[in-house]
């Protein structure tokens, strides 16, 4: 085959770390994904439908870095939008990648299939433009140098890029890629590490400093050198629960979950009461905070952000990257306060009975101690995520969350996606059967895939989370109740190769979670089962907090 | 309860004739589904996703003439933005009410759960204003008037409308409608009726006259107006697979469907070489044409569109609507020439074998055989419609596609909304595996709500209108392979209320049509499986045309 506009592409997604790319096959993109077939860097995967194939990718990006999916126009790349833009939203590098009809198909504005049929071709680039960084209709005069500029920006925004690959344009015979994408240079002025490492030394020199910090430290590639920050210095810190395990949760100077007026005393005395605080890579949003609850004190704080810093609430500094203001501190951090010996958050919780109701307080402490090391727990905006994102993880766990964009059943396709991102680590889902309903096809792409992982299902009759701000025992909070023991079946699992298990009380869901983690060779779907009306705490103070923005009036 | 905004727009909706509301619940909706609830005439249906439940709000208002579905901000409509779409390309009535945060939320751009982070909360109004004819962000101050504005909208240019429902302007205290929202006036001006009835004296005066017809009759609300035309005046008449049984496919003087070239040639010639022809509500697109393969002369022609009509090609007569024209000519119809005996179109199928391989070419007689008077058929874009969309349908059928939007999976959420919207018909879901996939969680919402209706699930190992197009055996065209057999179980059916059945042959087949249309009371699951590579012969005709499309360069 000749060398094509396709081929490009794909050697450009695979020199950004790209091994698996997601989507579903439509007539407009069936032979650019010929190429995909035939290139040996990288491997189709099929999504059951395009919205959990945008999930998989979401999810496989935020372990490799970036991720691609694949759609048709209109329909497919429709039915991936909210993907897309939870991806926009939480900072997620995804390419998607929409085959579209040909050149003269657009120029002669035919009314064709999967058009409004008004011969405007450009409507859902319109779309587009709302939730990505950057777009691009390709065309055959300059196809590869758009490629790169929708590709540069992917990586220096961390968010979504759209590209618009016409049938005949894929097809475009081309030149191979000459040199590699320049990796982003670090953008920092000489004048502003200057004057930032001045003024840093003046505003924490000899002051105990705790550190707060979020996942868009992650985000643009910053987390090693925060982890040097904060275990060479010792300093007390605590993360956002978006940015839950971005640094050891097992360190002594960790302090843990900050999350406003629902945190632990402890840690939100240490925030909220530091000498110095230092934000790294903070965006206060409602669900994280108990609905803004946060009390900084931006006279005390250096806020460390993407591309500026800003000190004591008035001084900014830029253009100064993330990474190098932590390296300015690291630099300085002999000079502040030696930190105080740090008293943890968490008090070993007293253990339930075995025969014991499993109660949503029981429930989480004992999925949490159960989680071993280099497993990626993926957890759905429900009772998933507030009941784990404050209780402390081993060292070695990655927590997965989207407090932000908050897509139920989004955790779903995406805890495949992380799966097959990382081969050598383990997934590990937790999700309610509300949420799981909505996506719950892409089981089945879980077991063709044969990838190991354990999916704890809660099963407690439909929406929590919304029973929680609105409608406790409203109708519509009730989902249509379904087997779940038989889906992994029903979804042509071999019934050798996977292990289905159900607990309904303390002591089975002990020996359901040793029966897991034993398992390591395979999927294991756990139906964990407790009371319609009963939530975490951290999910009672959220909620309270959102039905009161929701209600006034 | 005071009556408030969201009575208001309820009560609009069940005036206009909507008894069914599709949607998914989000923190932002709630209480406005407390009102659904509440509201005497109108019921919530929970949808398993939002995608499905736009699909069957979609479905509902093909048959009720208008429908609604409800969703939260952002990842709800989102989720919902593909079959918006297809409701917009399809001119499908649907009303979408997204439960967005209160205005002072907005007004203090808070970064909050379900926005992109960056304070703007009009990105998914944007969005909405390239699918939806129109479009309100309710207030406070005149949250009525714009409801009525859009809703007037939706009725006349039968396009989905989009209304934001903030948290506390659905709370607000208003006064109920004090009268019905007017239907819309017939806009068709003294003078251009006056013109057109001469012109069209002229032209076909003494003329032999067929008449091709299409789906938008039935969306202008003409269908009753065309048939008096066509059977009073014995007229030969065809539909395009869009419109399929718009008419009495029973009656002598149907033609049969009209596909261009990939047509029956007895209906071919009687469309394109008529003496004079008067095509209705007619929009040529690729897939219905086989690749716009029509030959239409122009210059023989009368075109009737929703407001205008054009006679000879050049000649436009305006305002005047589609239902005007069609009663005019009706007025004027003895005095064209007699119509020439009709010639059917199909000759009689020789009868397969019961114990012959089950091919598509010996399937879709069988199953269109077996369609009852009264049934509601839909059709998944695939071989189901393609199939089916040639073959004479019984008096008093509805069959049911998505040739121009062709959003695979779309159809197993609408036959559900189309069976909610009649409960007095049996929906009869016509779809391919792969098809299936996309939407399938669906089936549980089915099962819960009970309602009796036939799906016949054609299992062929992936998605067989891609093969026919390219990659017949690529692997991206292989899906994961389900057990559908256990997927009623699964979902949640009673197994005493839902019949499974699986047919191989011709005569199994046959037995399990029979079984299917005996057992009215109930579900019935019909897998029938056919080879991987084996397509109905229109979709082998239509897929050519699209693959030469897609394939040139």
């Amino acid at each position: 085959m000749a060398y094509v506009v396709g081929d490009y592409l794909l050697d450009r997604l695979h020199e950004l770390g790209v091994t698996e790319i997601f989507g579903v096959p439509g007539d407009f993109n069936l032979r650019f994904l010929d190429h995909i077939v035939a290139h040996e860097g990288v491997r189709w995967v099929g999504g059951a439908n395009e919205l959990n194939a945008g999930y998989s990718a979401d999810g496989y990006a935020r372990l490799r870095g970036i991720g691609a999916v694949v759609t048709t126009y209109g329909v497919g790349e429709l039915s991936a939008a909210n993907a897309i833009a939870g991806s926009y939203a939480e900072r997620v590098p995804v390419v998607h990648i929409v085959g579209v009809p040909a050149k003269d198909i657009q120029a002669n504005h035919r009314v064709i299939h999967h058009t409004l049929g008004d011969g405007d071709f450009h409507h859902f680039r319109r779309i587009a433009a709302e939730i990505t960084c950057a777009q691009a209709d390709l065309g055959a005069a300059d196809a590869c140098a758009e490629i790169d500029r929708v590709l540069r920006a992917v990586r220096v925004h961390r968010r979504p890029g759209y590209l618009m690959l016409a049938t005949d344009v894929a097809q475009v015979e081309v030149e191979p890629p000459s040199t590699p994408l320049a990796p982003p240079a670090d953008f920092s002025s000489p004048g502003a590490r200057a004057a930032f490492e001045q003024a840093a030394r003046e505003f924490l020199g000899g002051k105990r400093v705790t550190v707060l910090a979020d996942v868009f430290v992650d985000r643009v590639g910053a987390t090693e050198q925060l982890r040097k920050l904060v275990s060479g210095a010792n300093l007390p810190h605590a993360t956002l629960a978006w940015g839950k395990t971005l640094v050891d949760e097992s360190a002594p100077n960790f302090l843990g979950v900050y999350s406003g007026a629902a945190s632990d005393p402890v840690v939100r005395d240490a925030v909220e009461e530091a000498e110095r605080l230092v934000t790294v890579g903070v965006q206060f949003t409602d669900t994280i905070t108990a609905g803004f609850s946060q009390r900084v004190d931006p006279r005390r704080t250096i806020d460390i952000g993407a591309d500026r810093t800003v000190i004591g609430g008035v001084d900014a500094y830029a253009p100064l990257s993330l990474a190098t203001a932590l390296r300015i501190l690291t630099d300085i951090a002999a000079e502040f306060a030696p930190a105080e010996a740090t008293a943890g958050g968490d008090a070993a919780a007293p253990q339930p009975p075995a025969d014991g109701p499993l109660t949503q307080a029981a429930l989480w402490p004992l999925v949490a101690d159960a989680l071993g090391d280099n497993n990626i727990v993926v957890a759905d905006q429900g009772t998933a995520f507030f009941g784990l994102a404050t209780l402390r993880m081993p060292a070695g766990i990655t927590f997965l969350g989207q407090p932000l964009w908050g897509s139920i059943g989004y955790t779903l396709p995406a805890a495949l996606g992380a799966g097959l991102a990382c081969p050598d680590r383990r997934p590990v889902l937790v999700i309610g059967d509300g949420a799981a309903q909505l996506t719950i096809q892409e089981l089945g792409v879980w077991i063709r895939e044969r990838v190991p992982g354990v999916i704890v299902l809660v099963n407690n009759n439909g929406y929590a989370v919304e029973r929680a701000i609105h409608g406790e025992r409203a109708p519509y909070n009730d989902i249509a109740p379904w087997r779940w023991d038989t889906l992994p079946y029903a979804f042509g699992a071999d019934p050798e190769a996977v292990s289905v298990l159900r607990a309904r009380t303390v002591g089975e869901l002990r020996d359901c979670l040793s029966a897991a983690a034993a398992a390591r060779d395979r999927l294991v779907l756990l139906e964990v089962c407790t009371d319609t009306v009963d939530y975490p705490p951290f999910m009672t103070e959220v909620s309270a907090a959102i039905t009161a923005a929701n209600s006034r009036s």
